[in-house]
């Protein structure tokens, strides 16, 4: 039904430590921060190849989070095409950015800022928020509060204060659920295309820390609707209960 | 952000047979008739809930595929409004429909036949296809041939045939691979609303298995594509060469 396309694509896998089971948690801040640096250089290097689109990078922690390699490591997949989700998502940012003229993410952190009931964490420029609308318990955001569309723009500071902000909320996640399995998602922009250098303006990466303690069912493979038994704000105050320097 | 809404809105639970570990494959065709019988009564009570906008059937088998209790049970969940997704397969079915003055369902039957590498039985007034995109290994879907957008309007004698057909699919899919844990997802229109009526024409409900034998991980989450390892021609193949009277 559709014409077949050249395949086109990379996938890595990025080795974060010789030790067979540390957990990014228990990195220093100094570790963690040269391996997210090790993110930075791969996602830049992938995302500027001849016909990639876009680049998921993403790391799975336990089995029931899609790990099948023990040993801790994150993947970058380089894709020939937009993902029609990220598309979406980054067509919902570039509408509100038409008529407000502002960016949605930005707006966001705004509104959770004057909230404060889904807020974690928020230091060194980086803020760590439970998800408005989850699709897992305690599904956690971790934003940078400088608007900037690109994960591979971040600068060796931001790395560094990053790396702070995710050990500290890692920690706090499996203080409240338990070593839980989970996947870390960045949401990032798509390379610049005919329709991608326009819209930037409205789009703005962010960290997506899924906990996997609940499965897709029927009901959720048929509506794409989740089923969460735990809301944000409640989430939000035990990770805050949790939190260690 | 949003205004609060009434919570209207049902869950019953189809339990299928006193018997506390029976396979649904293992029920013979009469007997499995009868279990969708029940499903259809009380899909049409549900669907005339004042309030109700659309009723989500399905059926988790295993717990890799979301179940919690292993006693055999279907469970219907009967929401205030209808899923952005099911919309969302609702437009594509319109718009095909407006254009071509064809169902959207019927042209894939019709294409499905064409091609036969995706077709794994057809029998009774029932086809089932393996999904041309699937987001699973061995997604299997199976379609009424008779035209018609709401399960509820299934007459006695199809609800037999279809009893049929999913037994020996179902047996088929055990066989292959092993007792896989799956759903079954019934998709089918939504409630007479504001703008149900007209766009019926365009829809054909369906029924999908969805074996579980992969896992959504940080890939999955991040960009809503699925890796599937198996051709579905692949699976088709292997289905028909399973079938059973």
């Amino acid at each position: 039904m559709f014409a077949s396309q050249p395949a086109v694509g990379y996938h890595e896998v990025v080795i974060e430590t010789p030790s067979h089971s540390r957990h990014l948690a228990d990195m220093d801040a100094d570790e963690l921060a040269a391996v997210l640096s090790v993110y930075r250089a791969r996602y830049n290097t992938l995302m500027a190849q001849p016909g990639v689109r876009y680049v998921s990078l993403f790391r799975n922690h336990g089995r029931e989070a899609g790990t099948s390699q023990p040993h801790p490591h994150a993947q970058l997949i380089a894709l020939p095409m937009v993902p029609a989700d990220v598309e979406r998502r980054w067509d919902v940012a570039a509408r509100h950015h038409e008529t407000s003229g502002r960016c949605l993410y930005c707006d966001l952190l705004a509104a959770e800022r004057a909230s404060g009931s889904r807020c974690v964490l928020e230091t060194g420029g980086f803020a760590a928020v439970t998800a408005y609308a989850p699709r897992f318990p305690f599904e956690t955001w971790i934003l940078p509060e400088r608007h900037e569309a690109d994960f591979g723009r971040i600068s060796d500071q931001e790395l560094s204060a990053l790396a702070r902000v995710l050990r500290r909320v890692l920690r706090a996640l499996r203080d409240v659920l338990g070593d839980p399995p989970h996947n870390l998602v960045f949401q990032s922009k798509p390379c610049q295309g005919p329709d991608g250098a326009e819209a930037a303006a409205g789009f703005h990466w962010h960290l997506q820390i899924a906990p996997r303690t609940t499965r897709q069912a029927g009901f959720e493979i048929g509506t794409e609707m989740a089923i969460v038994p735990v809301l944000p704000e409640q989430a939000a105050a035990e990770l805050r209960a949790a939190l260690k320097d």
